[in-house]
């Protein structure tokens, strides 16, 4: 359990109109917590302080190595008034597997979970209540060492900060327009892509801009090895609808694990729907949309929920699934999901933990 | 031409002791160069500054999606007082290279070495004069944007650091020891390894931890795709020699292209020695070996110079290159290379820039 020490601010900013389309992660709350890590100290120092910019030597890791990671996750407010967070444990577990793979010390799940829980509740008056919006959590750890070698730092800041937002797609649930890139790479297999690092978010911007330049909302990324079996968009896993079955890249070392994910999986097998988790090749797609045989495409992820896929382009082959709007399963996923994060159906799944 | 505004430092620190061993990467000497980019503006407000930590919002892209680069360079003080700059025209079309790949905006050639030559005249006294010290450049860009959304950034800041620097192995000249990788992957064709980005070093660490703990220094990674060609070590390009012929990994796109490789080849190339860029199995280097072919292994960074490597580890076999010691090349390089740098040497290729 952290001895969490509060400094509230004294001038605390102004909440945003409730008519704000909150912009994804361009607001941030009035407070933050920080935590800092020494070697032979170990985690130390935890504390809520008001949002502020930090200071850090031009010689820090972060800024040279990439020693960075990051979770995302939401806190709901329902009709009632309770505050629910999603799966937090799922994001704390994920934070010590990515930690792991970047050689940075972890974080006991409860101290990860306890802190987001104090520092929500501080900024609970920010968790905004209209359709579609929810309070975005930001955890981080950055590497601090003041030091040019190449080795993992001795010294970490692991922040918490908070973002009220509307959807992550302007667009809201409306069905996005997807670029299956063939000339760069995400991840291979034996590199960083399960873990949640700067690293493959850089990688990926060079492609993302040619799909938006083309018309594109998002990148569907293949291996890096064969470049034709399918992993994951940028900013979410993909799931496909083929002749009745639900299909997703099994994963396999160089795909991240996300919680939406996982979610849409348990949700699918509980409805008695049959969900394979496995290789799927481009070509696979490909042909299953020829034959008339796909039926749903859609992303997951904590920042988008559910987001229904309307187009694919491969190559030169534009594929338009059904009639390019929005299917009935990515809608039933969405609000049974929705439903759940705000109160709204039963949580038979014990997702919910609410912040008292 | 950049109109760089200076304002020198009233507390100047104390220079090292010149018998300091000066660790790679510790000390920084009294000021820094920032230039700022805005979207719209460009780069902007160059200025040298007293060294000083820099403040961010705690959203800033570069904590998030490891938004960064840098280069490495060495200055070097003749025994006539000159200060001599190697190859700093390479590191700025390396950055340019990065920039381009990272969706970072470009930094004109002549304005990056000019940065570097004021910086450098401006703490000129810190330009360490002992046998296999320098001083070392560290140019680095940052994104700033305080934005959580995965999109490349609208605002950068590039900074120039300087460090005075002992031998980057505490070894010296002395040959290292080289672990073969062969579960992680430092980067595939198609992803950022030939970018200078951070992601690719936090992407090595495990595996050098890994190393370090098994008694080898550095980690020479294999490709991503087949596991079987060399690509590089993480801080080195690599060399052999194998039955009188040089032999180095081609640039594929996920090797890092050295200036210190480069001028290695050029000097081989120089003095008729056969050099061959190409594909290169770890298979082939097991089999030259076992033949009695290896004669030479010598690894080539900014950081380290000639590094030679007396034993290599791929999965249980030790190969021990030759007598484990300096091969007669590895020397050689070394000598003509540090000699060219320090100005004691003809500088035959037109390689020194003088700071005036």
């Amino acid at each position: 359990m952290l001895d969490i020490k509060t400094t509230k601010t004294t001038t605390p900013k102004e909440l945003p109109d409730k008519d704000d389309p909150l912009k994804f992660g361009t607001i941030f709350t009035d407070h933050m917590f920080i935590m800092d890590y020494e070697e032979g100290k170990g985690w130390h120092d935890a504390r809520i302080i008001p949002y502020q910019p930090i200071s850090l030597e031009p010689s820090a890791m972060v800024f040279h190595y990439g020693q960075e990671m990051f979770e995302g996750l939401k806190a709901y407010k329902t009709e009632d008034g309770r505050i629910l967070l999603f799966r937090p444990h799922m994001n704390a577990k994920r934070t010590n597997n990515t930690c792991r793979r970047l050689c940075i010390p972890e974080i006991p799940e409860e101290d990860f979970v306890q802190a987001i829980k104090e520092l929500v509740k501080i900024d609970k008056a920010w968790i905004p209540t209209k359709e579609g919006t929810s309070l975005y959590i930001r955890p981080f750890i950055i590497a601090t060492d003041p030091f040019l070698g190449v080795r993992p730092s001795h010294t970490y800041k692991f922040m918490i900060i908070l973002s009220p937002v509307g959807p992550y797609y302007p667009e809201g649930l409306n069905p996005v327009k997807i670029w299956i890139e063939d000339e760069y790479v995400r991840a291979v297999k034996g590199g960083i892509g399960e873990a949640k690092a700067g690293g493959n978010y850089v990688a990926s911007l060079k492609a993302q801009i040619k799909a938006y330049e083309e018309g594109y909302s998002q990148v569907l990324w293949l291996d890096g090895v064969h470049r034709k079996y399918i992993e994951e968009v940028g900013a979410m896993n993909i799931f496909f609808k083929i002749n009745n079955v639900v299909v997703t890249p099994k994963l396999n070392g160089s795909i991240l694990p996300g919680v939406t994910r996982d979610s849409v999986i348990k949700m699918c097998n509980h409805w008695g729907i049959k969900v394979e988790e496995r290789l799927i090749s481009i070509d696979e797609v490909y042909n299953a949309h020829k034959d008339g045989l796909l039926e749903e495409v859609f992303g997951t992820g904590t920042a988008a929920v559910i987001s229904p896929v309307g187009h694919l382009r491969w190559e030169n082959h534009i594929m338009q699934v059904e009639d390019g709007g929005i299917g009935p399963l990515s809608q039933k996923l969405y609000n049974t999901l929705t439903g759940i994060q705000l109160g709204k159906i039963e949580d038979v799944y014990n997702w919910t933990v609410e912040v008292e």
